[in-house]
């Protein structure tokens, strides 16, 4: 019995899908767009899993979206062969495929994947990622490489408008410029951007998200750089008047980053609110306060605990974890705290020394 | 006789369209892009002019690309009943057409439109930008709007990847705190942008272009922020050892910035090269110099001479414009010299007081 689709039939079904996309991607989520093109890659192709991976600045390979209930390849990006794999794949920088061959892949020890075929996600001459599909039976032909052209080219169009490094690596250089002078705050917002990316990954937060988060905690707190020299770096305590000039930051570094774009203003104006309502500027509470804000106040209030301020000394990095348990369900979100604490435990939590 | 294609017919042709550009993503130029889907809009219409508009971040709207011979139109963007008639298109939000009416434009004077249709270019609940369709002879229709959808809706997702502002408001942010202490280099670089940008439009430089030269004319002197300020704010004649260092900053600028991207690296590298090859630091001649590194040098040097300086006054206008030709086909490329002087002499040049 031969049910197979021809490659016109399964070239046919790929353009219904690019049509049906084109025709919705004004009422799409991102989440959604990802998913119906990878969906769409692998029933055209009868795959099994289909990944669509990405790098950040550090070339840190990670998934954007994988489709299939394959869940060994799910969450085979945290694996030291799929990384290498990944890498491998970026420098071919062209379409390719494998089948069963004797001798897999020859740098990376029990190598899984029998069968992939893989195109490059280009857009404007720019390598932006790949896509994957993987497949247990039949064996990929250069024809197939010709059905994943149009899905990772739709893929390239849609990907920068949510993952760009270039604003997180211009946000890095732009706030390492601005702490340089001051020795207590330097590398401040950088560490608390790693930090709070360490609970992003924990909690499973979408590529998109932790791209937002990692902008939004490297400027945390660019409201500082116009308050005067003297409150910022002051030894000891603060009057109350100096107090309350601080406690402006938030709402200054949000003005600051409205034109950027008022989603980052906002988790911005947040990152100072607590988990019980007692924060400021608006006193949110719980999920009233956006994600991002929660989980830079876990790391800004982490990496404050754990560097040396002109005022006292740093605590060690298991004080500072129990301290920070001790104020969840008060001043942090409990289920984030839980995050940070676990890859600590598990060792998937860096420290940084300043 | 009939000649009038279906509704059907012409939903076919724009799918069509939709697809071979799909197919094709990878080997299109923006250009290329952008007027395709122009003109697929256009052809199926039957529309004899169709625009492409977007905005900067003052709000101050111009066009990305322009399809169809009508003169008029194509250069209508500077026009003040253009500017009010897509900031009112902007407000909409939402598709819209318009036939032969009454009373145009009641807001606009000689308001020279009589039919148009317009679809927003939104992706992920963004408005990007606006798309419009003249026609001159059969009034539009409810069902030329569906037509238009998959198109915008393309446009929306290539759209973000040549034009975001975020990247620019950063990178003023940054550079506006880093030339906050120095009196004598305050808001140089966000002249130089503005000086640059009346060029650039001057010379009709397509907006991916004008964006890319305002991000590398807002960074260009960032190299500059690891040198002493002993040797940056010297009154008076630099040592050659101090002039050496001095000379490092395109050099160091390009490391910086290179993360954020390689293209802007290279501009900045190359912003204190001359025409005539006597340049640093490579030396390159003419045309060799990239053009966006040769529009910053001119206005780079246009700045230095009409602003305060920590061992001179600052030239008058028409002083350091008489001295910027003097140096055309020398120091600076001469085409480019000519539209500074043109865009002066014609009212479009506005200098900004430090």
């Amino acid at each position: 019995m031969e049910n197979a689709l021809s490659s016109q039939q399964k070239m046919d079904r790929i353009n219904q899908t690019i049509l049906n996309l084109t025709h919705r991607f004004d009422e799409l989520t991102v989440d959604e767009c990802f998913s119906q093109i990878g969906s769409a890659a692998m029933s055209a192709l009868d795959g099994h899993f289909c990944g669509i991976y990405v790098w950040d600045h550090d070339e840190e390979p990670y998934s954007l979206a994988t489709i299939g209930s394959d869940r060994e390849f799910s969450d085979s990006i945290d694996q030291p062969w799929m990384k290498e794999f990944i890498h491998y794949l970026k420098q071919i920088e062209a379409p390719t495929f494998m089948n069963d061959p004797e001798h897999p892949f020859p740098n990376i020890e029990n190598f899984p994947l029998r069968q992939y075929i893989c195109y490059p996600i280009v857009l404007f001459s720019e390598l932006l990622g790949l896509m994957i599909v993987l497949r247990k039976d039949k064996p990929f032909e250069e024809d197939d490489l010709f059905l994943l052209r149009p899905l990772a080219n739709l893929l390239g169009t849609a990907l920068p408008n949510i993952y760009n490094d270039s604003l997180v690596e211009l946000a890095e250089i732009c706030i390492r410029f601005l702490e340089e002078k001051d020795p207590y705050t330097h590398g401040h917002s950088l560490r608390v951007m790693k930090y709070a990316d360490t609970i992003a990954r924990e909690y499973k937060l979408p590529a998109h998200a932790r791209r937002e988060l990692k902008i939004c905690s490297l400027l945390h707190d660019i409201g500082k750089v116009i308050i005067k020299d003297s409150i910022l770096s002051k030894p000891g305590r603060l009057t109350d008047y100096e107090f309350k000039i601080m406690q402006m930051h938030p709402q200054i570094g949000s003005n600051i980053t409205e034109k950027i774009g008022k989603h980052f203003a906002e988790k911005i104006l947040y990152h100072h609110e607590r988990y019980d309502g007692k924060g400021y500027p608006a006193g949110l509470k719980g999920d009233e306060i956006p994600l991002i804000s929660r989980i830079i106040a876990i790391a800004d209030a982490f990496d404050a605990m754990t560097s040396r301020r002109s005022y006292r000394n740093s605590m060690t990095v298991e004080k500072a974890l129990e301290e920070i348990q001790r104020n969840g369900g008060t001043q942090f979100d409990p289920s984030l705290v839980e995050c940070l604490v676990k890859a600590y435990k598990e060792g998937r939590f860096q420290i940084i020394h300043a």
